[in-house]
């Protein structure tokens, strides 16, 4: 057994999360829109990258913290309040979807505004991708949604078409890593995809 | 960069996770019980340990999952609908977060019924563990309890006292390892900590 003891956490260094974040998969996270209070508690997860699902332009002061850290922004524009052509959404989705699935980008943070519908249709199309079963996926969203869930959501994660993403991908696959701990990733085979178009600072 | 890819899900091989399961941080998941249904899901997590939090037995089919896949059980019996003794409850949360911070009991699910009190205070005192502050502490248990939240829960959390167990500790440490992404490891030294009463099958 490996016991290696790097950093302590004082007392007093009260980390505060980003609203509605969570943790979905080994080197994901998802949240709302970060605000500079959740600075010190983004820095202990040594995010690579960031996917905003927002068109708004990213705020300085967050811009200011990802050149800081040496974050990547990617940044897909889908429109919050009115709802997005299916369309639009489709292709900025499956864009996302490729540099979330890419391990070479974790550990990443996915946010939109509140973490609510944006993020959750992303993860929602993550989890088909995954195979799990619609109930628990619209159970997930839910949870983050909220009674502001929204019904054009969860249809438009039910009729998400997977199949075109998976056939471009090697595989879902299980590596196993780690002192004692099996650990799952997702990885794609990075030739076989499609470049997705992406914004970075 | 390392790609290595070693199992394919089929396209028909749906999954499906128990109610109210989310992961909690690397190795760390919780969950509501699960039932027969979600076993292939829950094998794809390679469990090593279930800490169970109800004063039940554990369903006969549950046990022969858990020998099946090489599985500890650890329980501690807490009341669900009565309210428990406080000190009780104090005393039983202490020993299973005890075994929960021990990355030689990863990866761990937390379970009770339906996932809502009993993880939900578990899950709870393990944040103040590491320093988030109550309010994201009690969004993250509300997110879960949803209209179930309790205000005698959301108490004890408040009032779980964590130094005397992180004064056992040497400290919650930040691990990094894996190819290029940096993960968080929850630690502590085995000799400076009291043996927790356990029950293992």
């Amino acid at each position: 057994m490996a016991i290696i003891l790097k950093e302590k956490t004082a007392d007093d260094d009260i980390l505060m999360p980003p609203v509605n974040f969570s943790m979905v998969e080994d080197g994901i996270y998802r949240s709302g829109l970060p605000q500079p209070s959740n600075f010190s508690f983004l820095k202990t997860l040594n995010l690579r990258c960031i996917i905003y699902l927002c068109p708004e332009p990213y705020p300085e002061e967050n811009l200011k913290f990802l050149e800081a850290n040496n974050i990547r922004l990617f940044q897909f524009g889908i429109e919050g309040k009115t709802e997005p052509t299916v369309s639009l959404l489709k292709d900025a989705i499956m864009d996302a979807l490729k540099i979330l699935v890419d391990v070479r980008n974790h550990p990443v943070l996915i946010h939109c505004k509140r973490g609510k519908h944006r993020t959750g249709c992303l993860v929602g199309c993550l989890r088909k991708l995954q195979n799990w079963c619609l109930a628990s996926v619209f159970e997930e969203y839910q949870r983050f949604a909220g009674v502001k869930s929204r019904e054009t959501d969860k249809k438009f994660i039910e009729s998400f078409d997977v199949l075109s993403l998976r056939h471009c991908l090697y595989s879902i696959i299980y590596r196993y890593h780690g002192y004692g701990s099996k650990k799952r990733r997702l990885l794609y085979k990075e030739d076989n995809v499609q470049k997705p178009q992406m914004t970075s600072v």
